[in-house]
């Protein structure tokens, strides 16, 4: 069963003047919750208060969320927590509340059912039609404004296709409708710069430091479904499943190389365990 | 007092797993209640109905909304409605539940304090810095994704200015944070194309419709800041306040024009009493 804490309080509930439904003006997290430990934990937080920051929403307090996740997840072990922080409730009207008081939920999901087909093995992706819409003030954030996501998803039912890459208006590829994506050119790693729109993952963070780490040359730039389709390997990342290699994208198959290969054992080293070959 | 029926119970509230909070998975109406009467309301539920569909949201049962809006209004003459409709509960993640059931809010503020500046008397307006993204499967639509007029709004306190205009990062001016957008050049009764992005307002649509009756041509395009800064007159429009004269863009006064005057006399005549000259 899926439990809440909404600002502290089991089962509460949401006001219909929250702010959050009526704009979706607020941030979520989505956290992986593997042996009792929350995967990323320092990484999902620091986003979380970059884009308070950004959205001038204050943060909640030091220690908080952490707590409340911990108090969850007292008789779990894996699973899948969502934190959303919004503006909170304020009278009709987009103007900001003078005296705003956020509202915080924190939940706590079963785990993913891992009958489902296994990301490390490689996925089929296709291309959606759904464009992302250009906004650097908003790019790089997990806010709750997420209809594009929802409109890239509901593209396809075929449930052998794993997920769905998404472009700009521009012919920007700038990743899956859940996940970030990577090409592999020559020595290179790539992946989309995500300064105008995009949601900057923070598995997409752990494979650049990673990266990194192994002597990987690593460069953020915008990419097209030619440059794509014409890359060494292509990958995806999220950060309940880690790395996943596509084996084909649209009508193309790809094949899984070196790189994602070698970058998926250097996450299960680092407790990605998702990417530990079976 | 603020009322909200939740899926038609009073004093509901909404789970936090729905997806309206989660993503912005929705729609809302504002309505003005003027002497007891929900004001255009057909152009308000024929929105909504088209949101609906284009977003593949199930449509509340005919006659539905009606009835509860009348079921607040039993004890108020005057005020502003509100309805939500969301795609509502799933489980985690952007696909769209098999089985959706979705959420109606219809909730009853008291009525703006008419103590504000008289959007009739004429409005100073700003030109706001956060953009407006394009999205064409969007637009249009009054969708709960609304977190760049949140940020447009937040960007000034000055109470003597009461709305600003936002533009998509190409220049096209798309109308202000919480109105439409009209300006006369000559003969002309020009307004942006919003087929990019930007809100289709149901007084946008009746100013529209009663122009063509007055015989005033009109056209729907872009438009940039230069060619607005130079046309005859500019207003605003906003189905709470019927229309306002724009007397200062920026740092640049502009003057009441006898278009602006023949329609808002034409809108009072239909009843958006807003417009009448005191």
């Amino acid at each position: 069963m899926t439990q809440w804490l909404v600002n502290g309080l089991p089962d509460g509930s949401l006001s219909p003047q929250d702010r959050g439904l009526a704009y979706g003006d607020g941030l979520f997290e989505t956290i992986a919750l593997r042996a009792g430990k929350f995967r990323l934990l320092d990484y999902h937080l620091e986003r979380l208060q970059t884009g308070c920051e950004r959205l001038a929403i204050p943060p909640p307090a030091k220690g908080l969320l952490g707590a409340e996740l911990q108090q969850l997840a007292a008789n779990c072990a894996n699973g899948t927590a969502k934190i959303i922080i919004t503006r909170g409730c304020g009278p009709r009207g987009y103007r900001t509340p003078v005296a705003t008081h956020a509202t915080r939920l924190v939940g706590l999901f079963p785990a993913v059912d891992l009958s489902l087909p296994a990301w490390r093995d490689g996925i089929r992706v296709r291309w959606c039609q759904t464009p992302v819409a250009e906004n650097p003030l908003l790019a790089g954030l997990k806010t709750l404004n997420r209809l594009e996501q929802v409109l890239g998803r509901a593209e396809w039912q075929d449930d052998t296709i794993s997920e769905g890459l998404m472009s700009t208006l521009q012919g920007h590829v700038i990743g899956g409708t859940m996940s970030n994506l990577f090409m592999v050119s020559g020595s290179q790693l790539l992946t989309p710069d995500l300064s105008r729109c995009g949601i900057n993952g923070v598995m997409r963070r752990l494979i650049l430091e990673v990266a990194a780490e192994l002597g990987i040359s690593t460069l953020e730039q915008s990419m097209d479904a030619a440059q794509l389709l014409a890359a060494d390997e292509v990958f995806l990342s999220n950060c309940l499943l880690g790395i996943a290699p596509v084996i084909s994208l649209g009508d193309q198959p790809l094949t899984i190389g070196p790189v994602s290969r070698q970058m998926m054992q250097a996450l299960a080293q680092r407790g990605i365990s998702e990417c530990a070959v079976a």
